[in-house]
């Protein structure tokens, strides 16, 4: 109670705060700007205070890294120039200082932070941005109240029932704002970039401004196949003919030829009887995962430590006993399994990639032991699909990569492949393949098993033709074409050599994630805000809980589409942030004695691609900034040709022109376009009809 | 081992399966054929058969509801037409009595099901179709041997390193065939029909044929948004800007101001503080309920016995105390929430729209309990959004549908309306916004601690760019358009009295649901299949464990883009399948005393929505077959709008074409297109430019 008289003798220093009731206050706070949707519609009124625009663009320098991030910085001062306040510079935290109110804006920002403390209804997401900012209005002079006054009356209606309930009922909206606390102080609350990855400009977004491009260098399109003119072109056509969505579950009118097609392709990608695919692989893991460990008697899982949050929680929704054994140690799981007896059910489950740090799970080892020890073989090869492998298949394919590549597209297994000896393998339509949607693959019996018992699987609507019609394209693309694959691995290798050569600690790993330690949390932030701020560089900081205290890190995605002008600019910036901010090299960790396997003697790790492997993928090289994407033809017209199958060969007057596009979008690119092609001229302008000779020739 | 001697015996007789190892027979029987997806490779070739060829073109037309469905049998009668055999008809159960293998052929059959029952791997999925067929292969004079020797070699790898694993190991290979047993033995197994939705003649699929078209009367696009050309149109162009996939997790490069413009557009339809979007609703219930019941502490749930799998399991995976009250009973759950302290933290979980008997939950006296003993209110609306409400926010707001109305497109609640009560809404982005995603909606904080602590939603790819773009059109649409929904219940209320008059027993409700009664599991397939056989009317059956044992139903959907003649056609349909099966009408139930509320005297319902809501929305009357969707003009201008503030009104070249098209996409209809624009001419066509008039003018 003293808390909430105190607020109100804060109000009454401001016009607008003592005129205007608390729940409007909250609500103008919480609701976006419908012109700039990273700023609250109180921020946006803010930006036309003396007194709160300068302070706001202060603010919005200071906590560059959230909601209110770049964006909302160029939001503001898109805003105060449209409005000719400060139109060249913001004023420095001394006049901030001068400033008459600054002290009693001050106070109400901390008064703002104990009412959260206390768990006093507050806003939520906004708040430390715009929180502060709504209490920092406790001054005079403010014209908020005006524009109050002249927007839309906004009811008193927040919580009316609750507050009307009997005495002693449970406060949800305080315990709500209290968990909100917890993430805050143990600095793992989040704070969602704006980021908007521009097809024809791969790898750049445009933020909450669309004027404001950044390179990005963190997404899971590893290959940039969300832009391939193949799956684009192949959307646009699926969903001309199929409309948007699916319009119901898989056995409600949701199953549709484009489904099964998909299911057998990636059956076919794995050499496995059956594929199911689900909305996400995270779904994917959790259905499979609960479902398999529910209906096996007395079934134990034996579980990495590293394991996915999906694993994790599939593993724990199953209701079976759970072992978890040491990251990537054989010795400790072994030890594990034989403490069962011989017919207990068990299943480990365990990834290739690990997604976080780069390391790669021992998968014909854990064959083993699980063959002498009687368990099923769970493989999450969702950050290996697409980009390992003869037909970007995964690291299980890679292992035999010459036994595979012989066995060319035929959907029978390679006898005694390691692929083949894993039972089961799930994988994500979402990163390499540029899309969204997970999926399992195993035997006939296994697959309809889960196709008939899982409830995630079961009463879902399925993925919208055109979204299953991309993602099979996607697949068959890569499965015709080593090349994207083959050239994100040397630019993986590049930038992790250029990073060594100037000390920078990469995480030393044999695939092609990018792990750079920091080591501290708050560092981390400041570090990917700098990148982002100063060099228009994305990354963002991987912090805990994702990974453990004090291994904090920046993880770098390289694709085959970052050039050597912008690997030249990130070895740069990431070299000049590292001394601006006094963050240990991989020196300074030696000297203390390593940490998360920087500067403890691991650095000798093979890459799971050889060079011998790259070579024979056709000595792909990093492209200049003048060179462009290259399509490989084959790929295109193995994808066309399996689509036009799928359709029966039923081509109305409108798929005629898309067909031939697509068929000829290479050399259409090089001449003055005849026709409007499905596919936007600039993404088209990314196809070199130079290289492609010579791609074709290779395929 | 006396079973596997049997079969030895019975391969025997066959060269074909005497030739070829049991792993082959079953990976070709599991493999689905690369030209006939519905077929497996086993099929495709015992097409050929001189004996096969017959009995399985019987076979289909006995099990007709399956993968080997309509889809099936069009497929292997394409086959035969191809090969010349049986070119002009299938030879009667008589012909194949008489052949001399038939006696052969049906022992093996019977012998598969044998094996099945004892738990020996088997080919799964189309076993019905085609495992028997592959017994009945054993028989002289069968191609298969010389078909299998020409194929390419399908290595006998299956299980290899299971059979070598130490004795006493557990099978898993005859536990999940053992499964499947269970599913089949208790007729839940489910065979998916091949439906492939056609966006230019909506509501008509094809099958897996390209040529064979059907009726689809059982879809969750229910108001056909699916097609909707701003959806379409917004869709291609966010694709073309944006690209395929996301790229990431909301906290990763996956969070772009499509996503963000969503959620606050969902958060305004509900009038609610914020929204957070998930990959389905399935997911979105999951993790929402979980999360918030682990959170909780000492959460109890009173969960509607009727509730979605969705809800069942985000209950059970949240781990808290679970209360099931009887369905729609005020008075149970009144009981059971008093036996609690009126301090422990209760949840209220439940549905507005039942989706499988379409009765609807006493939102407002549970909103009055939940007051009284101080729990949180979960409402799912997955059935209600876009269908009911001046704005399409659902039942909630339909309830108090011209303080909703009149408060016009206000984000701030109506205080003391019924949405404003409701403390948590989830719905859907896959039904009748026509794509794909779900939400929920809420407090700031809430909301804020769900987006923070939900696995389901953090760790996963959010949607793509184009998918979150084109629900939010739908969603702009809906909210300026009421036209769509009110058709869709005259057309609802037509279908459920042409029925009535027919005797036909519809279960009754107030909502659009329009389930008919068939009371028997095996009849309510049968008419399932005579109903797509004989007439292209695609209805799927509902059976045990979806509704209870004697409670079976074909569930409709009507929208508004059935015609007058669609309607007739299926009323005539239904009531033909219903004397020829000889199906229990309305006047049989109330004879026997009544069941599912059909010939209880329920009948009286009044519908949600009145006959003076459907007249002020403009006499909305069904479509003839000649006429064809009317699109909204002003719906449309609000939508594209709406998009391009959110582009911040940068337009490429392209972009410009693009957006000519939306705005001028009626005019372009009518005349010889000027441009070729990116949705398609026969979308384009379904607009009829002579009708727009009157409904501008409405609108």
């Amino acid at each position: 109670m003293e808390r909430l008289s105190s607020l109100a003798r804060f109000k009454a220093s401001c016009p607008f705060l003592g005129g205007t009731k608390s729940s409007t206050i909250r609500h103008l706070s919480t609701s976006s700007s419908p012109r700039f949707p990273s700023l609250s519609q109180l921020t946006e009124r803010a930006t036309g205070c003396p007194i709160m625009g300068p302070a706001l663009a202060l603010r919005s320098n200071q906590i560059v890294s959230g909601y209110a991030s770049v964006a909302g910085q160029a939001d503001v001062q898109q805003i105060h120039h449209k409005n000719g306040i400060f139109p060249d510079a913001v004023p420095s935290e001394s006049d901030i200082q001068k400033c008459p109110h600054a002290a009693a804006a001050r106070a109400a920002a901390r008064m703002a932070d104990d009412l959260a403390a206390a768990g006093t209804h507050k806003p939520a997401q906004a708040k430390e941005a715009h929180g502060s900012v709504a209490q920092q209005a406790a001054a005079s002079g403010c014209p908020f109240h005006k524009a109050a006054v002249s927007a839309p009356a906004v009811k008193d209606t927040a919580k009316a029932p609750e507050a009307a309930a009997p005495e002693g009922t449970f406060g949800y909206g305080n315990f709500f704002s209290a968990e909100l606390d917890k993430k805050r102080k143990d600095q793992s609350y989040r704070y969602f970039n704006n980021i908007n990855r521009l097809a024809a400009k791969f790898p750049v977004a445009h933020t909450a401004d669309v004027k404001k491009e950044v390179q990005v260098w963190c997404a899971n399109d590893y290959l940039g196949m969300g832009t391939n003119p193949v799956v684009l072109e192949t959307m646009h056509r699926a969903m001309n003919k199929y409309g948007a969505g699916a319009g119901g579950t898989r056995n409600i009118a949701g199953n549709s030829a484009m489904h099964l097609a998909l299911e057998n392709e990636l059956a076919s990608l794995h050499r496995k009887e059956s594929a199911l695919v689900f909305s996400s692989c995270y779904v994917a893991n959790d259905a499979t995962l609960s479902t398999l460990g529910s209906k096996l008697p007395g079934c134990v899982y034996f579980s990495d430590a590293s394991n996915h949050a999906s694993m994790i929680q599939g593993i724990r929704h199953s209701g079976a006993k759970k072992v978890i054994f040491k990251h990537n140690d054989l010795e400790d799981l072994e030890n594990k399994l034989k403490q069962w007896p011989v017919d207990t059910p068990k299943i480990i489950a365990f990834e290739s990639v690990y997604s976080m740090c780069g390391s790669v799970g021992p998968i014909e080892a854990i064959c083993d032991l699980a063959k002498k020890y009687g368990a099923l073989t769970f493989l999450d090869e969702v950050h290996a699909v697409g980009l390992y492998g003869p037909r970007g298949a995964g690291v299980a394919e890679h292992l035999d990569f010459e036994a595979q590549q012989k066995a060319g597209q035929a959907t029978s297994p390679v006898k005694g492949s390691i692929m083949d000896r894993i039972d089961i393998i799930s994988g994500t339509l979402g990163k390499a393949y540029g899309n969204v949607g997970g999926y399992v693959a195993g035997s006939a019996d296994f697959i309809d098993m889960i196709r008939s018992y899982a409830p995630g699987f079961i009463f879902t609507t399925s993925l919208p033709p055109a979204v299953v019609a991309g993602a099979r394209a996607s697949v068959i693309y890569q499965k015709h074409h080593v090349g994207d694959r083959a050239l994100k691995q040397v630019n993986v290798n590049t930038v992790k050599e250029r990073f060594a050569a100037k000390d920078i600690p990469v995480i030393p790993n044999p695939s092609h994630i990018v792990p750079v330690l920091v080591g501290d949390a708050a560092l981390a932030k400041e570090a990917s805000d700098k990148l982002l701020v100063d060099h228009g560089i994305y990354v963002q900081a991987i912090n805990y809980p994702t990974v453990a205290v004090g291994e904090e890190r920046l993880r770098f995605t390289v694709t085959p589409r970052h050039t050597q002008e912008q690997i030249d600019g990130v070895v740069q910036a990431v070299d000049q942030v590292f001394t601006e901010l006094n963050i240990k090299r991989t020196s300074d960790w030696v000297r203390e004695g390593g940490r998360a396997n920087v500067g403890m003697g691991m650095d000798d790790v093979t890459p799971i691609w050889s060079q011998e492997q790259i070579n024979v993928a056709g000595v792909p090289r990093t492209l200049k900034g003048t060179e462009q994407t290259v399509v490989n033809i084959a790929a295109v017209r193995e994808a066309r040709a399996d689509f036009e199958e799928l359709l029966g060969k039923v081509k109305p007057d409108e798929d005629m022109v898309a067909a031939s596009l697509v068929d000829g979008a290479l050399e259409l690119a090089a001449q003055a376009l005849p026709r409007r092609p499905l596919i936007p001229t600039n993404v088209l302008d990314h196809i070199k009809p130079a290289s492609v000779a010579e791609v074709s020739v290779a395929a």
